[in-house]
């Protein structure tokens, strides 16, 4: 389970892909130690850029992230996790999915409703 | 249309999927002008970090991507593009996808037959 953490400072991207739907709901970034702890936990562990610190994604929310199948690319410096969404959304703003803005025309458009209410679950 | 390249060295992540089945076929980066050129000509155009240079996918193999949708994420700094392959594959070795080894056990096995030769289309 060997992957190539030195093109990007230390990390792996990681696509995280509903299992059942197939829609990507985030891209985070794994360095070796959250790598390992997704492996053996069983849930997406991320590397916070913006906090430097490990990330089990859901340890606010509770919304975790069980890992069913992972894949890695040819150059073994990308992951792509088809996990099950223990919870409505993935991203804190409420939506299932980060990816909730299409591009139309030349503008960003909120694309969908949200899941569930940030305040209640974040408390901000 | 606005993007944040300052995370990530002047980039932002970009998730290719088959526009049809979901697939995650490859993930690559892009700079602001790889992104201007993705939206301006409708193929998915990364800037290559081993190269460092822009490359429009397909340049040498012909098997473009043309862009259907494109999404982005809760901080505007990860793209979902989904695609139509103009071609059997978009990995250079061969398979549809670059995301052809599974983690099984402990191991990467490789999980499906490649759609083509690469030899024939990359002459190596």
């Amino acid at each position: 389970m060997e992957l190539d953490f030195s093109k990007l400072d230390g990390l792996v991207t990681a696509v995280i892909q509903d299992h059942k739907s197939g829609r990507v709901l985030m891209v985070g970034f794994m360095n070796e130690q959250s790598w390992k702890l997704t492996v053996e936990t069983g849930y997406a562990t991320f590397w916070s850029r913006s906090r430097k610190k490990l990330w089990l994604k859901g340890e606010s929310s509770g919304h975790k992230l069980a890992v069913k199948e992972i894949f890695t690319d040819c150059d073994i410096d990308a992951l792509v996790l088809k996990c099950e969404e223990l919870g409505p959304g993935v991203c804190h703003e409420g939506y299932q999915s980060c990816f909730f803005r299409k591009l139309e025309g030349s503008e960003w458009k909120v694309n969908e409703e949200r899941a569930y209410d940030p305040k209640a679950v974040y408390g901000k």
